[in-house]
């Protein structure tokens, strides 16, 4: 058992470990980053999260530089997907410190991104990206049918509502808030059309627009199903093959 | 007939009678909580409906009795999940009286619980159940993804309207509660974007992430249809075999 | 050609333009209805209306006696679904003017019961019968539980907001306002928890119950699929036993 | 290779090329018109904006003289839907020339119907026609029962709310809004019930309404589905056959 099977592979028990707690620190990290923009927080616990930040940075970079010392091709390695998200989750915390921008917002935000850290361990991303490949056509479609329908809205609401109300659709792109929130059907209440026009219109919009917003989750869905039994009936043939074989012997 | 049979099993007619009342009793004393909430009830309808309150309890602690008294492993009952369902049916009643705490709400709001003791004669809750167990996995990997969807959410409307909205957006939990209104189509428009940057990230957010709200529905809905074709095959093949066996002989 | 041909079967040319004769009336009667509820109406347009509305009416009830007079079983007529449909299309004009309660709105908006007129002729009102027939035990299913769901979420609110406010969550049938306009994601704005408690709840309702309210329609859609294919199949297999009944010829 | 297959097919390179230009001028007209409706623009921005608007109808109208004059049937080609389609995308402007329109918003705003000249390119848009092909009939069918939901929900909440709110449901037409703001779920909040009556109702409309405005969405997802399985189950023959072909040969 050497290093490289450790920081690599989940064969062993201490692989596992070494997995299970660079999980655990993802989580954590994640978890304590909202707490400390709580406004009202004691100095302690203040501290406590700075000095926890701190030995989470550590510990990712020790795991950056093992995984590049037992990676075979080092180069490709850095370069790589996992290389790359690796080195993000620890290069706001060094930027932050070399330039003084510790209390620059964007620089502690970008600590989310070590999220990305847990999709290496994660088959769920597989299946998802698989059911993905299997509505990637309709879902362009759809896409491309939701911008369109998108688009329509926005200037036909800028047309019917601007004189009536000059401030809440002022230009194309407060007509395009509008759309955004009425086509999901969030419906704020901050913007609404009070023509008869713009009200009509809105009809027309919504009858034949939510039906396109809302068709992709119904694929979506749907190809996951496949997913599934796809799945389903490769195990049973796989175990038939596997009976079939047994009984030649 | 003994009282096993009337109280544990409904094949007898005495059996169907108990299980019954039980139901009803359930049923309206569900019914008659909210009505003892209303603001503006006359000395007379609050007297009857505590002494209604007090003639159910009286009811399911006989029935508790009888089930422990009936049952041949007496100690397992007890601690069974209908044994627990039965002693929490009851027992916020007894401790609010014996510790004077008849006006304290939570006690008083517990007893929504004993609908659980509804799910004793329910055939749908096993459907239900069967249908869950067939898309467990895609629940918990959508799940999951509805997590990170929110948590990207929440940090990324912090970002963008922290400083235009101080108060709405005071911390990640305050804008954790406009990313629920907003990803679940609610949108009460208590809180809601008004910069910019902050709309455009709306409308990143509500495109990739209503679908990933959605799709469970679409999900759970498939599996019931899956649930209920099985049965058919299933009936369908039993007949079969019915006939297939009437006409062997 | 008798009367009754035209009057209760389509086969005839006269018997179309009866039908069809009807079916503009129930149409027009029922959009000129909410023209007359307008605030601003000229005193010739108003007087145009009420002779429009006398009219129909007396025309309704030539054809009611008709269907009387023409039907083989007289009283199973007037008592059947279609014979109190065509009695209700007409009785509240009657009523109105014999008690003078031409102004009475519920006397007025029973005429949209017209629109009932229409069923018996159409056949999409029976596909959808199927369908609805094929996910009956579903639906029943689901609308018990999204009761339960939406008693609990009402509990809940009660409980979480009625000390913050007071008003807007007075009584439990105040909270059954909120959970109904929450759990739909309609949202209008006008109740919404403001404590930590009532948020977390509210995700939590969400998260469990949109997707028990959003389910049924899911399963609709795959019925009124699943009657759609079917149809298909029997028109294919009708076609199939067509043509080798010819060529057996 | 003739100036027809330049203009008419993309089978040459100056054919794609001429293509791709076309659609690029579209896109980019499409986009810059909404950056012309912001409230501030400078002056030089402006100046831009209408030089460029220039050169692609200039564009366009040499298009449009090129497709008649490569087309066999030239009044066929002028009269056909793309030939209006390509005149449409230039007339407004040259209108707008010709009268001194240029600022009559109407005018302007029909520079969004140069989208239809990219339906030239898409494959997409004839998926989109087979799907509702499959499900014409229930998406007639549910156009008509939710156009009965609508009417009745606009009827009912105007005679339950009309009373208590006479400015917000005024008339028959002001609950139609309601109706559609509240069927859809988008819930604006500038209009809802607040009497028990009207509340209860809209529970009703609620249930009962909600799933009938969404089944179509579903319908519409599993038709695309269904095209999709076809589409690959046609491929997999076709090239079943071709197989099958040359092992003959």
């Amino acid at each position: 058992m050497n290093l490289r099977q450790i920081v690599e592979e989940d064969d062993t028990q201490a692989g596992r470990v070494f997995d299970r707690t660079i999980q655990i620190l993802v989580v954590a990290s994640i978890i304590a980053f909202p707490i400390s923009t709580l406004p009202k927080l004691s100095h302690l616990v203040r501290e406590i999260l700075q000095w926890f930040e701190f030995i989470v940075v550590v510990l990712f970079t020790i795991e950056y530089g093992l995984r590049i010392y037992v990676s075979e091709h080092r180069l490709r390695f850095v370069t790589s997907f996992f290389g790359i998200v690796d080195l993000i989750a620890i290069l706001p915390y060094y930027l932050g410190v070399a330039l003084d921008l510790r209390s620059v917002r964007i620089i502690r935000i970008m600590r989310v991104l070590r999220l990305l850290k847990l999709t290496r361990y994660s088959r769920a991303v597989q299946r998802m990206h698989r059911a993905l490949t299997i509505v990637r056509e309709e879902l362009i479609l759809f896409g491309g049918v939701a911008l369109v329908v998108l688009y329509l809205s926005t200037v036909g609401i800028y047309y019917f509502e601007r004189d009536a109300q000059p401030d809440t659709f002022a230009s194309i792109f407060h007509s395009l808030w509008w759309a955004i929130a009425t086509l999901t059907t969030v419906g704020y209440g901050d913007a609404y059309p009070v023509t008869m026009g713009g009200r009509l219109f809105t009809f027309l919009v919504l009858v034949l627009g939510v039906g396109v917003i809302a068709v992709p989750t119904s694929l979506l869905a749907s190809a996951l199903s496949q997913a599934r039994r796809e799945d389903a009936r490769r195990e049973a043939e796989q175990h038939g093959a596997d009976e079939g074989e047994s009984r030649a012997r």
